[in-house]
C-alpha cells in the first residue's frame, strides 16, 4: 500500500518537521524520516543540525533525495537536527521560503521549522515592520523568529512563550539551538506533533510513520499549548497557554497522512477503512465490483467492500513512476485517449456495475474525468461514495482550500454535485460517521461545518464569497 | 494498487518490447508504453522510428523517463516505432546492450528488440563468428540479425523465418525497416505478445496495460510460431513452425505483469486474488489478520482474506520515493533499526497473530527479514502463505534465476524453509492451485516443476548443480 | 587572450555587480553582463528584477551558465534589474548568502547587492540585533538593508544617505525598488562602479567589459561618496559624503579585473603591458625566452618580451575545459607528472634560460611549483620577474588576503622569497613603477605599503599578527 | 595561452586517440591525455581498458570531464587503455558512432578507435555486406573490425596487415586485446601518432601535449605505413605498406593541434610564430595595432607583431565560460549589440589603423562578423592577415570541409574575398611561406593546392563543384 503523491488529488497540507535529540547521525536520521514524510510536501526540503558549536544547514527546492547527498548530510553534522518538507502554492519565489530557517545571532544562532498556518500573521508582520523588523520570505515562520527576538533581554523560553501567545492559527513549530531543541503545538492541537524514544535521545516528528521507518518507539504527543525542551537534562515541559483543548485536523485522517500513521492514538489506515464500513452501512447501493480510487481511498474502498460483501478490485491503476521530467502527454494524445495518471482496466470494468470509493471531492474536476474513463472503458453504472462529508467552507489552518470558489459542496447540494460529476448515485459519509469512523469526537472538521476553532482575522474576507450553506 | 519496482524481490524478467505501426506521434506513444511497462526492466531502454526515409534511435542506460525527453522524442520522428525497456545483470558494460538495436545496411536499415532468452545462442553466435561476423554486444538480439543478413539474396521474410527455426528458447521479437513492421513469437509462446488497434494503425506490447494507458483496444496476441507483418496493406500472418503450443510463462502471473494486464487473455490481478482464495482453502490458518508483501502481493492477500474471513489490513508500507539518488541507510543505521524499503506499521502489527502472503520465494533472504521485522514490532505469530509453488528449478527463457543455488526450495524441503525463515508455518500454493488460480492448464511450469518445454543445450551445465527433488 | 578564473591564482575578490534601467530584456542583459564578470566570482549568483508591479528574484550557488536557464530568465521579468556574482571563501552555509538579496517589506519590496567589504560590519550588526534585528545571512549586504529600514518614517533616499555614513570600509552597492535604481559608491572609492548608455536606458557595472559585450557605451564612472539615482524622470545624483577621494584597488589593474576592462578610465591590458615594460627597465636580466604565467600575466609578459627584446614564447599552458565535475589527479598520479592545471611545454622549455613574469606573489605555494615544473622540463635558469610590489598587508576592502600569514612577502625580504620558491633571480615592480604602468598615483596600494585609507576597527586584531617590514 | 573550442572557428577536425600499456591507473592517465586533447572532438569520447582478464569500455555523447567520472574510471580497470575523442557532424545518431568500438568474439575481445578518414569506405562496405557483414554505426572504423576478422584463421598481425592495405585515406588506428595494443598510421602519414615512455610502460596520442600533461617522455613518431606492437615483450614493428611518404596535414600546424604539441618533431606555437613573421615580410602594411583573433592566432599575431614592430594588443577577447548549457542571445539583443563569443575592446581599438591577424578562413562568415564589429567600435582600418594560404580544395582526410562550396577562396580571388569580408586590404601566406614557417616541405597541402597524395574514389564526386582555380 502507499502514500499518495502531489498529483493525486486536490488539497495540499502545507508540511511536516522532524527532530532528533542526542542520537547519532542525526542528519541521517531525518533524512530517512523526511523522506518517509515526503507525501506532506514535495516542493522544497530541509536540515538544519548543531553539533554543539555551530549550526549547519542546507534545503533546497525538490525532494529530499534530490537535495540530499552523501556530501550534505557529512556536512550537517552533530546529533541535533530539525528537518522540513515543504508544500508550497508559489511559484518562483520558492526558494526564500524553503525551511528550516536559520538566523545568525549575537545572543546564539538558532534555526525554526514550522507546518501550519497562522491566521494573523498579516497583523503580526505589519507591526513588526513599522518597528525595523524586515522579512526576506512571505513564510510565517519567519514571524516567530522576529518575535523571539524582539527582545533580547527575555530568556529564550519567556521569549517563545510570549511569542506563541502572539500567534493565532494551527501550528507546530520545532527551534534548534546549539544545545537545546525546542517543539510546541498550538493551543487547539490543529496540527499534530509527536515525540518518539531512540537510544538515549528523542525524535519528534509530524507522523508516527517516521518512527517506524527509524526504529524509534513512539512516547506521546505534544499536547495542544505545550512547549516541550530537551536539553542536555532531558525533557521538560511547559504550557504557553492556559485554554487548550484537542482539536485534530480530521483531513489527517481522511486524506494527508500515511495509512501506518497514528495521529493522537490511532490508526490513520484502520480509521479509513472503517470509514469505508461506515460508508457501506449508510449509503448502500446494488453493484458488481467496489473500487477504490488510488492510493489514499484504497483502505476506505476495502473496508466497503468487506461490510457489503461485493468484491473488492483493482480497476483503477495509479501510474508510479512519474517524476518531475515525465514528459506529459499533450492535448492530442488526451483527446486519442493517452491517460498518465489513472488508467482504468478496461477487462474488469467493461459492463461491470461500479461502487467508486473516493475519499474526499474538492473540485471535482479529477472524480468527473474518472467517471469519464471508467464509462468510456464499458462500465455500466459508476456509483461514488465519498468517505468523508462534503466540503463546504475554506480551510485556514495550513491546507491549501482557501476560498469558497474552489470547494464544488460549498455551492452546489449533493443531487447538483452528483450531476456535474456524472455519477450514477453520489453518497458521502455523515458527519457522525466519520466521528464514529475515527473514534474521536472534537476535531476540527471546520471544512465540512464551517464552525472554526479560532478567530479568522482577515482570512475569511480573502475566502472571496460566502458558502451558500 | 501499484506494479512492482526492481527492488521488490529476488527475480527479474528481462525485458518489454512495444511496436506502433501507422499512428502519428508514434515516438510518444512508445514513450507512455515503455513507461506504463517500466516495471518489466529499469536499466535501459530505446525507441527507434522512421518515417519512410530513414530511422531514428535513441536509447540508454536509465529509466524512460530519465532517458527520454521532448527532444529526443522530435527526433525520433514518424508514424512507426519499435520500443525496449530492459533488465540486465551486466554492470558496466551495459550501454552496448540497450535495445533496440540498429543496423545500417545497403539493402535497408533496419531496428530490432527482443523480449526473452535464446538457449542455445552460444552455438549460435560460434558459427556465426566462424563466418566472419562480428559481435559488439553480448546480447541474444545481435544474434537475430546477424542471421538474418547472412544471405543478402533470400528475401526478408523467408530470411526471418529461416533465422527463427534456427533460434530455441523463449522470445518475443518485433524488427522495423523503413516500411514494414515484424512482430514474432516463439514456438512455445513461452512470451507474451499482444496486438492492438488504435486508429487506423496497430500497436503491439509485452503487456495490454500499455494499451489502456494509450487508449488502444485489444484485438489478439500474436500465436506462437506466428510471424504477423504490418505493411501498408494491412497485417498479414505466417507461422515460420509446425509444432506450436501455448506454454505461457506462469510466473507472467504470479510476479512479472502488472495486475491490470491481461496475459493470454486472463487478468492478472483476478488470477492473483483467485490464487489467494484457492491458498486460503488449501492451507487455511486461525490468525487475527491477513497481510500481503506490497506490491505484487496484495492481489493475492485481499484474495485470502476474501475466503478466510480474517481482516485484510496494511501492516507492510512499501516506501514509494526512492529512486536511484537516494541514499541507503548504513549498516550502523540498520542495526539501529532504520528500514527503507518495507517497514511494518507497529500499531497494525503489535500483539497479532500475522497471515503474510508473498508472492513467491526466491532466495529467502527478504522473507527472513519481513518475519523478523514482525517479530520486532510484537507479531504474536507469523505465517507464511506463498501464492505459487516452490520454485525447485532455474529458468532459462527470460527469468534471472539461472543456478539451483539462488533457489531456497532446490535444497530444502518446505519445513526446512520455514526454519530458514523463522516463521511459525508456512504453505505453498500446489499445482494444481496455480492452475486452478489462472484457468489454464498448460502454461510453462519449469521452475515449479523441472520439466523444460524445449531442448537447454548447454545452459543446463552452467546452473552448476542439479537439484536434490 | 583570457581572463582568469578561480583557480589562476590565490587571491580573490569578493563580487561583481550590474544594474540595468528602463531597458527591455533586462534579465537577459544582466545574465550576459554577469557572465562577462564571471571571473568576479564564481560561487554564486542571482538576478532581481522588475515589471513595476512586483519583484522576481532567483539565486543559487554555481556559475551564471548553471543557475540561470530560460525558464529562470523568463521569470526574472521587466526593464529593471540588478545582478550579483559572488566568490565566497564560506563553505556550506553558502546559499544564505547569495546575493543580490530581497526584502519583503509592507512599505515596497526591494533588492540590493553589494561588492566589497564593510570594515564595521561587527560593531553595527551587534547594535542592530540589541534592536531587534535579526540576520539570515553573515554578509555584509544584509547590514545595509537593515540600516535602511531602521526607520520607517524617513524618505527613502534619506534612509540610504544615513545608511552609507554609518559604514565604513570599500563598497559599491545596487538597491532596486519597483520604480527605482540606486547605485553607490564607497566615499574612498575603493570598489569600481561604471555607467553606460543603452538604447532609452542605463546600465551599471563593476567592469566596462560588461558594456561591450551587451553594446552598451560608457558614460561615466559613479564617483566615490556618491549616490546615482534612476527613476522615470532619468539619473540624478547626490553625494552622501563631505571627504571623497579616489583610491581605486591597485588590485583590479594588477589582477582582478579583465584586460578589456577600463577601471578609472585606465584600460586593464594596457595597464599590464606597461608594467612588464617598466619591469623590464628595472629588473632587466639575460635569457633566452619570456613566459607569462597564463592569463592574467599574459600582458606583462608581452611587455616584457617588446621591451627587452627577448622573444616572448608559449610555454606554459594552462587547461581550459575543466570544471566542477572535473576529477582532480590523485596523489599518486600527481607524483608520476600528472599536471592539469598548468602544464609546461617541454620542447619550447628544454635548455632554456628563462623569464617568467607573474602578476603578483601571495603565498608563494604556485610560483614554487611552476619553478619546479619549468626545472623538471629542463629549464636551465628560471628568472621571476613579477609586475607588482610585494604584498606586506592584508587587505580588508574585499580582497581575501585577510591575514598577515599568508603573504610570504609579509615576514621575508626578496632575497628570502627567491630562496623559498627556488628560481635563480627574483625582482618586483616598485611603487614607483606601478603608479606610472597605470598613470594613477592616488590608488590604493595598502597591501604593498600597509598604510590604509580607512580606519580599520577590529579588522585589524583578526589579521593576526604584525608585518615585520 | 590556450588552444581552441568546437565555436572557434569554422572548420573541425574527426578526433583525436590516445593508448597506454603497461602502466598502472591507466583509465585515469587516459582521462587526463583525452582532456588535454579535447580541442580535437568534443562530441563524445570513450575509453576501453583491460586488466588481462577482460575489456571494459565506458563512452559517451559529451566532453570528457561529462562523461567519465570516478565510478567510470574505476570501472575501466588495468593496465592497458585506449580512449577517443570525436569531432562529428552527424546529430542524433551520435552514441552509436562514439568511439573506441568494442567487438565480443570467440577468438578474443578486441576494441579500437581512429583518427581520419578512408577515401574508399563505401566500396569496402559495400563489399562485405555482400558477405554477410551487418554494421551498427555509419563509422569507418568498424570496417577495420569486419576486415580484421573476415578470415578468423589468419594470425591477428597478418589480418591487420592485410586489412590496412584495403584501407585508402588518412588514419590513425589504435587497437586493444586483453595482452596487446596496436598503433597504425597511414602510408602516407596524414595523420599524426607519437610514441612517448612512462615508467616501465609506454603511451600513444595523436597530440603530443598530452605526454606533457601525464609526465610522459616523447620517444619517437609512428612511421607512415608502420604497425607498431606492444606486447609483454616490449615494442616492436612491422611495416604494412612498401610505398611511404611523410604527407603530415598541414592543418595540424596551423588550426588543429595545441600550440604547445609537437608534430613531426616541429612546436606548433613555433611554427605559428614564424608564419605570422614571414607573412609580416610577405605583406607589411602600415598601422597603429596587430590584433589576432583569439586563440588559434595568437602566436601569429605575437609574431607578425616583433617582425613588424606594431605594438600587438588584445582588442578582441573570448568569452571562456560559454558551454553546453549557456543560453545563447536572441536575435534581438544581438541585433542591440550583444556578443558572447567575440567581443572587441572599444577603447583599444576605436580610433585605430588593425592589422587583424587569423589563420585561416573557410567560408568567410564570422571573418566578416569580426571586421564589422570592430568597424563599429571606431576602427579606422581593418587590414586583414592570413596566417595560411587561400583553401581552395576540400579535404577528404579527416577535415571536414568536404565540399568545394564551403570554401569561399574556392571560387572568389583575394580582392573578391576582401570585398565579400569588408575589409580594407586582405593578404593570405604563401606556400612557400607555409612551408618556411614548418620548415617542412613535404606536408599535405591539398586544401591549399588540389593535389591530393591518394586516390581519391568516390569522394570527389560528392564534393559536388570543381574549383575555379
Amino acid at each position: 500500500m502507499e502514500y499518495k503523491t502531489i498529483d493525486d488529488n486536490e488539497i495540499h497540507e502545507e508540511c511536516g518537521v522532524f527532530g532528533v535529540f542526542n542520537v547519532k547521525n542525526a542528519s541521517e536520521l531525518t533524512y530517512y524520516a523526511l523522506h518517509a514524510m515526503q507525501h506532506r510536501g514535495q516542493e522544497g526540503c530541509g536540515i538544519v543540525t548543531t553539533d554543539g558549536t555551530r549550526l549547519y544547514g542546507h534545503r533546497g527546492v525538490g525532494m529530499v533525495k534530490e537535495i540530499f547527498h552523501e556530501q550534505e548530510l557529512r556536512y550537517c553534522k552533530g546529533d541535533f537536527a530539525i528537518g522540513h518538507v515543504r508544500y508550497s502554492t508559489a511559484g518562483g519565489s520558492g526558494p526564500n521560503n524553503v525551511q528550516p530557517f536559520m538566523f545568525n545571532h549575537s545572543t546564539g544562532d538558532f534555526g525554526l521549522c514550522h507546518n501550519g498556518n497562522i491566521v494573523n500573521s498579516k497583523q503580526i508582520r505589519e507591526k513588526l515592520e513599522m518597528n525595523g523588523s524586515i522579512f526576506q520570505s512571505t513564510s510565517d515562520t519567519e514571524i516567530l523568529a522576529h518575535l523571539i527576538k524582539k527582545d533580547v533581554t527575555k530568556s529564550r523560553i519567556e521569549a517563545i512563550k510570549e511569542a506563541l501567545n502572539t500567534l493565532k492559527g494551527g501550528f507546530a513549530f520545532i527551534v534548534i539551538t546549539k544545545d537545546k531543541l525546542y517543539a510546541m503545538r498550538d493551543k487547539n492541537g490543529l496540527r499534530p506533533l509527536s515525540i518518539g524514544k531512540m537510544q538515549d535521545g528523542y525524535v519528534i516528528s509530524s507522523e508516527t510513520c517516521a518512527f517506524d521507518v527509524i526504529g524509534a518507539e513512539f512516547i506521546r504527543d505534544v499536547e495542544p499549548g505545550e512547549i516541550v525542551t530537551f536539553t542536555k537534562d532531558g525533557m521538560s515541559s511547559t504550557f504557553y497557554a492556559k485554554d487548550r483543548v484537542n482539536n485534530i485536523c480530521a483531513m489527517e485522517y481522511i486524506y494527508f497522512s500515511r495509512p501506518d500513521s497514528d495521529i493522537c492514538g490511532v490508526n490513520v489506515h484502520a480509521s479509513r477503512k472503517e470509514a469505508g464500513r461506515v460508508l457501506a452501512q449508510e449509503a448502500p447501493v446494488d453493484a458488481d465490483i467496489v473500487l477504490g480510487v488510488p492510493d489514499s481511498s484504497l483502505s476506505a474502498a476495502v473496508g466497503y467492500a468487506e461490510e457489503s460483501g461485493i468484491p473488492y478490485e483493482m480497476g483503477l491503476i495509479k501510474n508510479k513512476y512519474m517524476g518531475r521530467t515525465f514528459i506529459e502527454p499533450s492535448q492530442e494524445l488526451r483527446d486519442k485517449g493517452v491517460r498518465m495518471k489513472l488508467s482504468p482496466v478496461r477487462s474488469i470494468v467493461k459492463g461491470k456495475r461500479i461502487i467508486l470509493i473516493d475519499d474526499s471531492i474538492v473540485r471535482g474536476t479529477t472524480s468527473k474525468k474518472i467517471v469519464k474513463m471508467l464509462r468510456d472503458m464499458g462500465a455500466l453504472e459508476v456509483h461514488m461514495r465519498i468517505a468523508s462529508p462534503p466540503m463546504i467552507s475554506p480551510c485556514f489552518y495550513g491546507v491549501d482550500t482557501n476560498t469558497y470558489e474552489e470547494l464544488i459542496s460549498a455551492y452546489n447540494d449533493v443531487e447538483k454535485v452528483r450531476e456535474i460529476i456524472g455519477c450514477d448515485s453520489l453518497a458521502f459519509l455523515s458527519h457522525e460517521g466519520l466521528k464514529k469512523a475515527t473514534g474521536i469526537s472534537d476535531m476540527c472538521m471546520a471544512c465540512f461545518t464551517g464552525h472554526y476553532p479560532t478567530e479568522l482575522f482577515d482570512s475569511i474576507k480573502d475566502a472571496n464569497k460566502e458558502s451558500k450553506f
